[in-house]
């Protein structure tokens, strides 16, 4: 319970003795077809057929009450699908379909439509079907007006074409994606840091509406990966999420390898900087908590770090080298 | 806005404008492997081998409180994995995997090993892996110590042995499943009835710990109707959550099919009573409410109802003919 987050009252110590004993409970739960130990971001299971399903489920967390306070819930499912289905794609699995669960402390069918729309919004940006889902309305159950979004993906790879941690090797470079700023982590800090602002209000450094900066969608990297991994140009790729690249980068890696990281080689944006001075954060917890300006880290063989960033500008991201793999376990950020 | 369940908070008017909304928006954001217009429990998604992909997200809503009130959390996740798996295998589907999504106000790792064991031993009765979940902590987010237990479950099905309403004709036969209890619905309505009573105090007319009758796992009707299936010997099945018989029989039957359902045919149990009694609900709220004793209700050629009650006996469900398929349409309860 240490650090900005764990002070912002996610108990991250108490979060790793849950995943530990989560573990344990799913290993009694198993079934022939999972493919266990493979660290990554999406739970696979064998069709039988050569395929495997790749499976994630995530949510928006506290970011839903800072759109709910500012009345502008259209983007939050978008985030929703972004989660998860960049989870999925980490793997080179193609999303198939998307369910959302919606959780209302009281249902009002436009707040409802809005959140969907977002919803269908980022299915139509992960190329995935939104098959259904479950609105639930629980009263006095959430704190009042309360909302939260959460789904899951499955998406599905062939396994001669799985991506992840086996295929890295010392020497491979990282390439970062830029991400679309803060996307749905930490927002239990960043509600800290914008306590007392009003969401309408423009901070100078950041140059637009405060609401316009928190509730920027997170990105959808499905394109670029699926494109990238097509053209056989990846070995794995970690989703920056809470952890931030110190907790995320190690998941794509194998067991005995590690990443040095370039700070220079490329700028967080603004909005990094703008919660850590009103939040007081220090730099470490800020690259613990945050994706720091990479939403996306690609481990390429190192030659085809420039196919991949050509292809990146080709379609309309911005990814630049950014480290490489070490036979040194853990990430070093310098 | 009417009905006991509207009382106790759960605007089901407000749900249909939604669920009308949501359709529409889902429609957008579609792929041509989407089996559409099924109606069903689950969503279908063509793996292009001949087999479909079945899927269902759900989650426990406000069981979890009570639960949570009465210090035992260890069994809600068996009902998350239940309103999960009981929706995949009316389709026919064999459910794979499931992933939970828990949102807790407050981390306390022997409350989310306790739940995800419950998960756990749902998904061994279910037959399925437990493939991953998401824990998220969203202080303030939820009323203070409050809990959200949900999931989804995907599951597969070969296209030619698919059951649901496109099989079932007039004459077919209804065999109702007995449910073990309340299940997972209507607790807004539980806790009204059950508002200033000990929880673990035990009623006259139950006969056990109110606790324990409330808790009650949600029975997994997964193992009957794979048998059965495997048996050619069932066309659809309901499972009766909210909405309870009315609402969920229809479900199961094409359109201009209707549904007569005998009462005398099987008894609820006590629990009901107690619950309409102490929060004045009317019979016919009960019933859009609750299962009032029928967890699954399956529809079957008529000279197929015999052996599935054999079946259902020899692998320990309680079956019995509840009623049959007519070609009104509605579901009439006599």
């Amino acid at each position: 319970m240490s650090g900005a987050y764990g002070r912002a009252g996610v108990n991250l110590a108490a979060a790793a003795d849950a995943v530990g004993l989560i573990r344990e409970l799913a290993e009694g739960a198993s079934r022939p077809e999972v493919v266990e130990g493979v660290g990554g971001f999406a739970g696979l299971f064998r069709l039988g057929d050569g395929r495997l399903l790749a499976a994630s489920a995530d949510g928006v967390g506290t970011k839903v009450e800072v759109a709910r306070l500012a009345g502008r819930l259209d983007t939050v499912g978008i985030d929703a699908v972004a989660m998860c289905a960049n989870d999925v794609v980490t793997t080179g699995a193609e999303p198939l379909f998307f369910l959302d669960t919606l959780v209302v402390e009281r249902l009002v069918p436009e707040q409802v439509a809005a959140i969907v729309a977002g919803v269908a919004e980022g299915c139509r940006r992960a190329g995935c079907a939104l098959l259904g889902g479950e609105t639930a309305e629980h009263p006095g159950h959430l704190a009042e007006g309360g909302l939260d979004v959460s789904g899951f993906c499955v998406g599905v790879v062939g396994e001669d074409r799985l991506l992840g941690p086996g295929r890295v090797r010392p020497g491979d470079v990282l390439v970062g994606v830029r991400s679309s700023g803060l996307h749905a982590n930490g927002f239990s800090l960043v509600r800290r840091a914008v306590d007392g602002l009003d969401l309408g209000s423009t901070p100078e450094e950041l140059g637009r509406p405060l609401a316009d900066e928190l509730l920027e969608p997170t990105l959808i990297y499905v394109p670029l990966i699926m494109a990238a991994a097509a053209r056989e140009l990846l070995h794995a790729a970690a989703h920056i999420t809470g952890g931030g690249l110190p907790g995320n980068v190690p998941r794509a890696l194998p067991e005995g390898l590690g990443a040095e990281l370039d700070r220079t080689a490329w700028r967080p944006h603004e909005v990094f900087a703008f919660v850590a001075r009103r939040a007081d954060a220090s730099d470490a917890d800020m690259f613990e908590t945050f994706n720091m300006g990479l939403g996306m880290v690609l481990v390429t063989p190192a030659e085809d770090a420039d196919p991949v960033g050509a292809l990146a500008a080709e379609l309309g991201f911005e990814a630049a080298v950014v480290g490489r793999v070490t036979d040194e376990p853990g990430v070093r950020l310098r």
